[in-house]
């Protein structure tokens, strides 16, 4: 993933840079040095410090960026989350990538740890989708690991999943999964989306790994387990809140995917402060 | 910013597609073709109908798009923004990349819609922050505008923000703004953070063409709109809320910056569906 | 996959035409059209046409070409695979390119045929692994499908594999497998490579997808078929040779890997012909 | 070269990582350190070892690389080539794409040197040709000098080859020479491809610096080597073996050119073992 | 601007150094080092020195590279600019790509410090334009700063320019200036080309925060700076010559913009002396 | 070529109008649409058309580009040299770009056609170097064949010349070239560069293929002539002017290579005009 992070930081540097900081070069020394420290300013669950501190290493490999608390960790309002020195110029012109990369990812951990502590002793994992932010999925998606959840597939290319067109153009589930199970590596699960039960049991008997139980009420979802008997994993999908969650995972179901972890996200509040 | 959107659009595709959609493929056979609309789920203001096209256009160009909207009309749970026909393959595959960029980008434009709508009538704009999703600045930025807002500079290489770090380094606001004046292009305007009336009046002197309100009070900023009397424009950044927009813009500012336009985005809720 | 190709031929033709084909620009006047052929030198399944005619194509979409044959087909020496025609510039500077793909290409899945006619009605299935020529994996495992294989995991990143050192860093085959359940998608089977019976119980008894026989003798295979039961799909790797591989097929094996369809490829022979 | 290195390795790194190597991720502890070693399991003529040390390098600057062999050595079955040290998940990572390189690179020097060894004595050279995995150029070349042949053109800009189409679109062989003198770089020789003596002496007639003897018998490229007398490099090509190599060599001619060098790989067998 | 220097300077390299400079590694042992000077051969301003250093730098860290002038000293005929040491195979392959960047800054910067003397005591400023070497801005404006001159607008995305076809498209000065006023950036000062007195007057009447004056007689300038009065910037352009710098500067124009300190430039004469 | 040029071309678009026009955006309806020429405002030779049409044709497929003269013609104050026909916002946006490219190489065309004029009859050859512009050399070399000269080798990786200090480090002329003779492609020649008769003694005595006369005087190099007497090619180097190139080409030196044709170049002056 350091490829990744590596590629995602440049681009970021290079959009918010460009060929320079020209008030900074205009005003600010080249030699003078800076102490800055990154506060909270409220009580999150943190991601993304490793990231940051990646911003001022591509810039200045001499800014010393020293973390105290580590992505996972629940902060307070106050709390210094890490500590940088280096030139002023390099600080400055790494402060605001480095913060937009951190309060978003602090913003998605801090949302997932919400789902994950309502769904709490009920034996259902929350799960991510492909919601994310376009660029940026390799980090929302370690966002939602530092929150506490799991993710779904990275993306079409690493998992199946038979939606409804896939069943409309294969003439059934069956079908779809059959096609599915004899073309695609045998090292992929193969996961079907369900409206009803009768699509279930379609499912069930077509040897489906996963059932999606998409946008079903809470009672629906609740004989789909039954049904499904623990022969395949049943997958609670669409309009999940906060509020509904550990509703739905008193269902029974074992896996719960929420968009919203990463599609609408709210920053959390860090700023650089310098000293 | 075609050459933008461009690259934008196929890093987004090349992040979920990457070696192929599996299921697709495994699937629903090269030669089926498909109608689909992007039907938005409630109500809000469109921005993006043109990146979205750009999606399926840069995965196939027999793909038709046709705009229904365009970017910053207002649209109703129920309209159809937009249908395509072209083979089921690439639609598939196109479909959340379009989604996601889709629902971040008229997520910005209603919400900024909404700030815009707060200070009708009162002469001051709405404009935007550095405080984008990294990577999407361009088109963050451009939904702001499809809503009804400003922009603020780009990033840190098309305007001039002498902050509080700046004004230590060079000894005074005066020192500071005396510096950039005589090594910045002679295109930008000079603008200065400031914290109270009296750091306002230096700058005032110093000869700044904006002068940022940071954090400050309704009233000091109605006392320092008094105190700058036309001589330089007046932004008020920091804490701007919907619900507190329209009193600081009542105070006779010029810009108010809102960095929440972009960094806590709510999705729009839009969907494909598949005719 | 088409952003793969596309990725592939552009740095193929760069890396062989570079700054020109200084020969043919300074003897072929601009305007020469030709006509060639891609004539099969030799008997072999084809794989690779539309690849080789993309090699045109991003060269000059003027230059025509035909396909007479699709990938996966058996040709036999003399055929003609495909025919073009257009500015002999062109032709000149992207025939050793598509060439190289072309002859690789159709390599792979003729080695891969004879595989797979070798185990034909036993119910084993051939599949390739990550032994393939850097930068070229996409068209390598497409090769493989061509000559009727089927693809293992990509690369690291679309497929669980547990190995012996994994299992040492774990403590055990049963930790390793608990972590991974715990830890990754659950749209991902989890393999695991064994070397004797009793770490196939353990793996079996830890809920290994899938259970690799890692340089097993047949008969060894055979014991773990009968083991598994069912349970799990049983892999066959190591030493697979065209020689042994039916027999190998019938242990019961469902799956049987094969690193040589990819790294010791004898390219077919084939010829342009320019008329 | 060093950037052609990096740019193939990192471009094989993320081919083969994408996001990230899932199973190592979930299961090696981030501060697990291993010893591997790179074993010969055959003996062979190795080339790649430096490639195969960038692999680690560009994955993490703190894996300990040690070769014991250098390119272009005679290696025996069970001797260690280099030892590595360093994090367990790194090693991991880039395990598969060192061997890939390793392993291909030792195969061509190896094949290379069955033909060096062949025509000992004999005052011929091997050289490569184009026919090589497209992408992997600059390292297929390096090891066929690496196995003591030697390199003809890398691609078509670094050298001039007229072939029979150019020879038919200038109106004859003389013709097509004049025009590259006059247009080419003077620093650069001239090759024409003869397919019998007449062509041999219509080329020696026009000035030729290099005259290709292409898919000719024994005898007529004794006789074109008699007719040259020294004016020309006489360069023997087409269907080259192991078997008919000397006898090539034995009729006198400078250069012998040799596809299968790199066309037709035998990966050469080499493990890495952790300790 | 570290960003764009490493780019520029990887560029150059590949495009002069591609798979490696055949003479040195045929020739020059891989272990030998050497000591080289870079020495004026003339009298001019320096500019490049870093970028000369990054070239080696990037090459191989390993060489050491001193400067002993700073960019925007004076340098006279035999001065030695900056002393390397280290590995000759690098030196020998930096050598050309240093020399081509350092002559051409070298010369923007002495040109420009003519124009700069030139002008001295008058008040106006120097500054440069978008006649640029595509590809090359960054070091071509850092140059001109290099040599005591001011940069215009980096290119069409920081700086309003408005022309002569703008103009006519808006239908009339007034209707531009307005249209620039209400879309764009706050933070851009708004730039008007203006071909006589009467246009002045329309561009001050409307707002102009800086009004060009285009290719106007000296007589005229000096009307409109009367006619300005201080309430814009007045920036001659068009024509501006050493011989007829000094008499534009006394007009009184704030600005005077010279398309030829970058269009035109002459080398200046630097070479790299191997001791 | 064409991959080159889509390089320059689009780096230089993206360095002149990053994330837009402002300007236009702001002020020029989007469809409107325009006619332009590109009219000469000197005599000169034309080079770059093409280039020129590669702009507007990546900037948008839509506009349309009519050449009136082609690369290599000479034209008169007041020529259009082409015309354009499109959005008025691509015009203005590939405006400077297309002028910047075109007046470059028809400034490098113009001087090259001087230098060839001078020394016509003598049969020499003038030629190019490696001194021209990083990032633009294949555009740089294009410019000097449209003007009647010819191109030395590209870079280092096409052609051999042995200089000073690797004859230093091989221990003399006979020994660099036996080692550049036996490691290098037999297809390219080897130069030498030598500054006196001596050298020149040497180098032929070693069987040098091209021999560089470098800065000797016209008297020195007549007698080089003579005594190389067509054993191999005289290539004159060093301090070759306009005013001298005639003597130097009546010495009887085969080539004449002028550094000064790409390393100082005067822009051709050309306008786009809106009609």
């Amino acid at each position: 993933m350091q490829f990744e992070i590596e590629r995602i930081v440049r681009m970021a540097l290079q959009e918010d840079i460009g060929l320079g900081d020209v008030t900074s070069m205009a005003i600010i020394p080249r030699d003078t040095t800076m102490r800055a420290e990154l506060v909270a300013k409220d009580d999150f669950v943190v991601a993304g410090l490793d990231v940051a501190a990646s911003v001022f290493w591509l810039l200045d490999v001499d800014v010393r960026f020293e973390k105290i608390f580590v992505d996972g960790q629940k902060v307070k309002r106050g709390d210094v989350l890490a500590w940088l020195k280096g030139s002023a110029l390099m600080l400055l012109q790494g402060e605001r990538v480095a913060l937009n990369l951190l309060q978003r990812m602090s913003g998605i951990a801090s949302l997932t740890a919400q789902f994950v502590a309502a769904v709490e002793g009920t034996g259902s994992f929350v799960v991510d989708t492909r919601k994310t932010a376009p660029g940026l999925r390799a980090l929302d998606k370690y966002a939602v690991r530092a929150g506490g959840g799991r993710n779904h597939r990275i993306g079409l290319f690493d998992g199946v999943l038979i939606k409804e067109n896939h069943i409309a153009a294969a003439g059934g589930i069956s079908e779809a999964i059959f096609s599915a199970r004899n073309r695609l590596p045998h090292t992929l699960k193969i996961e079907v989306e369900t409206r009803d039960l009768d699509e279930v049991q379609q499912a069930l008997d077509a040897g489906a790994d996963i059932i999606m139980l998409d946008n079903m009420t809470n009672e629906a979802m609740a004989q789909a387990v039954t049904l499904i008997d623990g022969r395949a994993l049943a997958e609670a999908s669409g309009g999940v809140t906060l509020e509904r969650v550990r509703e739905i995972a008193e269902t029974g179901v074992n896996i719960i995917s929420v968009g919203a972890l990463t599609h609408s996200v709210v920053a959390a509040d860090i700023s650089m402060l310098f000293k």
